[in-house]
C-alpha cells in the first residue's frame, strides 16, 4: 500500500469535512452542503463527458488506473541493482546459459523477456530496440491512463461552473422574494464547490501521483535495460555495479553496499 | 459506432437538461433558458470567428471531422499483427511475389501501398521513408482537423463573455426599474452559459476524443510499418510476431494467441 | 482573396452589431456602447504597448502581416506536383540545362532559386542545406509576424481590465448619488468589452489564420524541396510523382490525375 | 536608442495618465489613485519576492537588463554580410593572415574571437564547437535576464490581488458605516490596478522586447558563425554572399546590393 | 547563506505584515486576519493533498529541498576553471597519475568520480557517458524536488478557493441577519488570502529559486565535464582554459585572469 496516497487523501477529506461541520453550527451538514441534483449534475456530467472524451477501454480501466495510485511497486532501484550484479556474477562463473533457470523465476515480465533474449544469444542492437519499444509502449499506456484523470479534472470544474450559471439564472429570474436570494445563490455555488473538490482532491492529485510513479518505474526500467545490456556485453560485476549506481542518488548509493552480493 | 462518444454525449446532455427542468419549477424551460439573440450571437459568432481563424477547406470538413469521433476504426492491433504474421508465413512458403493478390484485397491504403512496395522489390530505406512521410502527413491532417474544434472551443466562451458584458452594460444603463435588474442579468449570463456549453460539452471533448483516436491510429500505423519492414527483411513469422507484440499491452498480447495463425 | 477570412470577419462583426442594436431598444447604440476615452485608452494603450514589446520594423509591417491573412497563396499542392513532374519530364528528355528558360519564368523565388542551383550543377547536400536555411528563415519571419498579433491579443484585454479597474475606483469614490452607480459601472465595463473584442475578434483569429497559412506554405515548400532534390537526383517522372504524392491527403491525390502531364 | 521602446512606453503611460485625469473630475488624481501603503505593498512586495525567486547577481543586473531594452544593437544583418564578404575578398587576395589587423579593430568580441581562430589556423570543427558554445551561453544569459522581468510580471499581479483581498477583508469587517464601503473598496482595488500596471506596462512588454532583441542578436550571430566558417573554408566572396543572404528576408536582400563591396 | 533568499523572504513578509497592521486601525491584527479553522483547512489541506500527489520519500525530503534554497553552492565557475587549468598543468608536468592525490582531497563527488576515471585510464566515451548519466540523474532529482513545491503552490490556492466557497455557502444560507453578511464574507475571503500567500510568497518563489540554482549547478557540471574530458585528452592548460572560458559571461571571464595559475 502506498501510505502517502492513503494518508494524504483521508486526512485531506477529514480536514475538509471538519471545516464543513465546524462552520455549519446547529444545522445538519448534509442539509447545507448536499444538494442531490447538483451532485448528479457535476459527478454525472463530468463522468460522461470524460467517457465522451476518451476511448471506451481506457475509461473502463479507470478503476484499475486509480488502484495503481494506491499501491507501491515491489522493486526498489537498489535491490534491482543488487540483483543484476548477482546475475552478472553467476553469468561470469557458470556461463550465460545458467541464467535460464533464473528467468523462469522472475516475476517482472520486462526483466524476464530481456534476460531470455540474452540467454538466447540475441545481439545487443535487437535487445536494445525491443526493450526501448517496450519502454515507449509503457510510457504511452501510462500517459493515456493519467490522461483519463486529467480529462475528468478538467471537465469537473467546467460542469461546476455551468451548474452555478444555471442556478444563478434561475435565482435571478425569480428575484421577487428577496429572502430566497441568499439560499438560492448558496445552492448555485454548491456545483462550483463540487467541481473544485472532484478536480483538486481526487482527479488532479491522483494524476500527479501516477506521474510520480511513472517516473519511478521508468527509472527501474532504465536500470533493468542498462543491466541487461551489460549482461549481454559480459561486463564484470564490479563495472556493471558502477554503471548502474549512476542511476541512484548519492543517498541511495550507500544502500547498495550491504545488498549487492548478498 | 463508437459507443463511448454516443453514450457520453447523450447522457451528459440529458443530465444537463434534467438539471434545467428540475430547477425551473412551473415555468417552461425554454422561456427561462432560451434567448434567441443570445443563441445567435454565441453560436454564430464563434462559428464565423472559427471560419476566420482557419482555412476554408478545413472549416468545411468540420462535419466529416466530427463524424470521425463517432465511428470506430475497423482494425484492432491484435488482428493486424495476426494478419502480418500470416502474410509473413505465406511470403516464406510461396515467395514474396505471392503477396500480389493479397495487396489487391486490402482495404487499408497505407498497408496496401507499403506491401506493394515490398512486392515491387523496393529497398528498405525507401519504403521506410515513404511510410514515415505518410505517417507525418496523416499526423498533420489529424492535428489540423482537431484544431478546428480547438479553435471553436476557445472562441465560444470568449463570445459568451462578450455577450454577458453587452448584457450587463445594457442592464446597468437602465437601472431605474429595480425589478428588471434580476431578469436582465439572468439573460446576460445566458451567453456565458451557452459559450461554456458549446466549449465543454461539444468542442473540447470531441477534440480530446479525436486526439485519443489519433493515438490509436498511430499505433496501428506503427505496427503496420514495422510489419512491412519485417516482411521486406524476410523475417520469419515467429520473430515478426515477437517484434510486433512489443507494441501491445500485456493484456492485449494474450489476445493474439488465438488469432495469429488462424 | 481569402473568402474564409473576409466572410468570417464581416459576419462576426455584423452579428455582434446586431446583438447591440437589438438590445439597446430606443437609445442610440453609439450612446450606450461608444465611450471615446475608453476607446482611446484600450486601442491606444494596447497599440503602444505592442510597439514597446516588439521591434519597430516588425510593428510597422503589421499592416502587411494582416494583409497576408486576407489573401490566398497562388500555388496549390496538386498544381505544384504537376509542375514538378512536368519539369522532370522535360529534364529527362532534353537534359537538365533545358530548364534554364523555365527558371526565368518562375514567379516563386524559392523554386526559382532551387532550380537555378540544379541547373548550375550544385551538389545535393548544398542545395538541401540552402533550401532548409530558407525554410527556417521563412519560419522565423512568419512566427515574428504572427507574434505582433499575439502580443496585441495579449495586451488588449489587460488594458481593458485596467480601464475597468480605473472606472470602478472612480465610481466607488463617488457613491453618494446612487442613481449614478449603474451608468458608471456600465462605462467601466466598456473597456473590458473593447479589450475582449480587439483580442477575440481581430488579433487572435488573424494570428490563428496566419498560423494555418504558414502550415500550408510549409507544405508547399516541403514539396518544392523534395521535387528540386528529385530533379537533381534525376528521378524519373513516375517515381518523382509517387514521392511527392505522399505529401497530399488521399482526397487531394485524386486531383493530380488530370493535372500532372497536362 | 530604440525608439519603439521609448515611444511605446511614454505614449502608453501618457494615455493612461490622461484616462485617469479625464475621469477624475474636480478631485486631484493623486488623491484618488495614489495610496502610499498600496504602492509600497505591491512595488515592494513584488520586488522582494523577485529577489527571493532569482539569483542575487541576476537581480542586481536588472537595471542593466532593462537598459538593453532601450538601446539598439549596432550591427545590421545586411552590413555584417557586406563586411564578411569584404573580409573574404581580402583573404582571397592577400591571404588569410592579412586578416590579423582587421581582428584587432573589431568591436564585437564574438566576431573577433572567431576570426582570430581562423587566422590561427584552427580547424573547422573546433571553431564551430567554440562558436556554438558561445551562442548557447549567450542564449542562457539572455533567458535568465528576461526571466527576472518575467518573475516580476508574475508576482506583481499576485501581490495586487493579495492586497485587494486584505482591503476587502478590512472593509467587510467594518461595514457599519455604509457610506465608507465605496471608498474602502476603491482603495482595495487600487492594489490590483498597481499590480496589473507593473506587469502589463513594464515587466511583460520589456521581457517581450528583450525576447525580440534576442532573436535579432541570434540572427547576427548565426550569420557571423556561417561567415567565419566560410572564411575558414576559403569560400570565394560570391558563394559566401549567397550562403549568407539566405538568412535575410527578400526585402533585406535588396539592401546588400549597394553595400557588399563598398 | 543565500542572502537574496533570506532578505527577499523576510522583507516581503514584513511588508505584508505592515500592510495588515497599518490597515487594521485599533483592532488587533490577529483578530481580523487570523481564523484558526481557515488556517488549518488551507495549510493542512494543501499539505496533505501534496502528500497524496507525490512520492513519500520526496515529500519527506521537503525540508531538505527548501533548505537548499537558502544556501549558496560553494564553487564558482571562475574558481572551478582555475582549478581545472591548474590540474591540467600538473598533469602535463608530472603525468596523469600524479592527480591521484588531488582526487582524494576533492569535496565534490562528481569531480572526484570523473577525475578518478581519468587517472584509471578509462576511455573518453565511457567517461562522457557516465558523467552525462550523472548529470541527467541530478536533473531528474532536482526537478522532482522543485515539483513538490510546485504541487503545493498549485493546490494551496485551490484549497483557498474551496474554503471561500464553503464560507460563502454558509453565509448565504443564513442571510437573515444582514449585519453578519460583511464579517461572514470577510472570513470566507481569508482562505483565499491564505492560499495566495502560501503559493505566491513561499512555494512558487522558492521553486523559482531552486530552478535558478539548478541552472547554476548545471553550468558548474558542464564546465567540470568539459574540463575532465580535456584532461583525459591531454589538452595543454592554455587550450583548456580557452575551451572552458566559453561557458562564462564576458564579465566573469575577466575574473579568471588573477585566478587561473595562482
Amino acid at each position: 500500500m502506498d501510505l502517502a496516497t492513503i494518508i494524504g487523501l483521508i486526512v485531506a477529506i477529514c480536514l475538509f469535512g471538519w471545516a464543513l461541520v465546524s462552520g455549519v453550527g446547529d444545522d445538519s451538514v448534509m442539509d447545507v452542503f448536499f444538494d442531490t441534483p447538483s451532485v448528479i449534475l457535476v459527478v454525472g456530467g463530468s463522468t460522461f463527458i470524460t467517457l465522451l472524451s476518451c476511448r471506451l477501454e481506457r475509461f473502463l480501466s479507470l478503476a484499475k488506473i486509480v488502484k495503481n495510485a494506491f499501491f507501491l511497486r515491489g522493486t526498489k532501484p537498489a535491490e534491482l541493482i543488487g540483483q543484476m550484479v548477482k546475475l552478472s556474477d553467476v553469468a561470469r562463473r557458470e556461463g550465460i546459459l545458467s541464467l535460464q533457470n533464473t528467468v523462469a523465476e522472475l516475476s517482472d515480465p520486462f526483466l524476464a523477456n530481456g534476460l531470455q533474449m540474452v540467454v538466447d544469444g540475441t545481439d545487443a542492437d535487437t535487445i536494445k530496440s525491443v526493450l526501448e519499444l517496450e519502454i515507449d509502449a509503457l510510457e504511452q499506456r501510462h500517459s493515456e491512463g493519467k490522461g483519463v484523470l486529467d480529462l475528468m479534472g478538467k471537465y469537473a470544474p467546467a460542469f461546476g461552473m455551468m451548474g452555478t450559471l444555471v442556478g444563478l439564472v434561475l435565482m435571478l429570474k425569480n428575484m421577487d422574494d428577496v429572502s430566497k436570494i441568499g439560499p438560492g445563490m448558496a445552492i448555485a455555488l454548491l456545483t462550483t464547490l463540487y467541481g473544485a473538490l472532484i478536480s483538486n482532491v481526487f482527479c488532479l492529485p491522483l494524476a500527479d501521483k501516477l506521474s510520480a510513479k511513472h517516473d519511478e518505474e521508468m527509472l527501474i526500467m532504465d536500470i533493468a535495460k542498462a543491466g541487461i545490456l551489460g549482461l549481454q556485453a559480459g561486463d564484470n560485476p564490479r563495472i556493471l555495479e558502477m554503471k548502474l549506481a549512476v542511476f541512484l542518488s548519492p543517498k541511495m548509493r550507500s544502500e547498495i553496499e550491504g545488498l549487492d552480493r548478498a
